[in-house]
């Protein structure tokens, strides 16, 4: 399997760390998303991925884009170490709770939308780093309010295994660190992100432990 | 079951054409966006999701959130007319394109993602609707590039018979319209989407079909 990355990419972390749970061996082919306006808009990327974002994968001759449905790829054809519960209700809550973020949080935050604000709409470093935070830290706060309390979490999101929703929350914690939210008032998100930086698997994904890191 | 639901919204949308695709029946229940400064924001239904994002689906004395982890959900419990195909890869492929709209436009293009740029950003309507038909038009354009010239696309996204990833697109593709975006590159899309506005599933979930629709 090939692993189309930046180290920095969000997305490309979380299915960094799903690859790393399964055990699964992979070549990394970085991706810079910045160096020379951006490689992810080159033509030769194009071809593999016409939406120019990164991760793609590369397996069994196919590309395969957008991270949580290559993270449901390699659970249905690796189904060793589990990522998604059995059930339909727990399964459910799992790809909700990544989709939280998925969907409500890091598309907001991307490199090109940054961008955008930036240079179309002319908002300064502040503005941007405080749309930002607003983002993450709504997010979060609704992350937060839907696994406190509830016995289904455990020492992860969803009982005591890491699964699919762990790989979207760390690397969104990790995005909000380096902006500086605030997650004081969010601490079964922080227990459950020490944990998973206790796991080899999760080090070994971390955007400063990749070949492309800067 | 019971559906919360935005005529307007484009993640209700979705989770509506899924119910009526499997032919399920359903109590809607209308939770204004805007109306009163929003009804999603009441402490009565961020108990219920405390996201405060519609839609909602309760089922089996529990409340589900995320209108992909919703129709998955569906398609799990209620296996008869599959959204999803069989195959692993071809399961990728459907859940990329559906997130292809999910994650890659719809996040940008929310209601409170445009009213923080009024509001907060002070980005003038012309402003905001730029923003508008240019996350839309570049996501489309992916999703155009990845269907065109496939030839496991078919009379809908995947094949002939609708399901996850057109559960998306028509609800982005009524949005984009709504916008003036231009979509004249797009004669994939366009196809697909009208074959699917010709069925009774996608035309009973249509915002101006619903019971709260203005």
């Amino acid at each position: 399997m090939r692993l189309y990355t930046y180290f920095r990419s969000s997305a490309a972390y979380r299915v960094r760390i799903a690859l790393n749970l399964k055990g699964l061996e992979y070549e990394a082919v970085p991706v810079h998303l910045l160096r020379g306006g951006g490689e992810h808009r080159r033509p030769e990327y194009l071809e593999l991925n016409p939406a120019g974002l990164v991760p793609a994968l590369e397996d069994a001759g196919q590309v395969l884009t957008q991270s949580l449905a290559i993270i449901e790829y390699l659970d249905e054809t690796h189904p060793q170490v589990p990522l998604l519960p059995a059930g339909a209700l727990e399964r459910a809550r799992v790809r909700a709770i990544a989709q939280a973020t998925a969907c409500d949080i890091h598309p907001l935050n991307n490199l090109r939308v940054l961008q955008y604000l930036g240079q179309t709409l002319g908002a300064s470093e502040a503005q941007r780093n405080a749309w930002y935070r607003h983002w993450v830290e709504l997010g979060l706060a609704a992350v937060e309010a839907r696994l406190a309390g509830d016995e289904l979490t455990g020492a992860y999101c969803h009982g005591d295994r890491p699964g699919l929703a762990d790989c979207c929350l760390v690397p969104q914690v990790f995005n909000a660190r380096r902006f500086d939210c605030d997650l004081s008032a969010m601490p079964t998100v922080r227990g459950i992100v020490a944990r998973c930086e206790e796991l080899e698997a999760f080090r070994r994904a971390a955007p400063m432990a990749q070949p492309d890191a800067e």
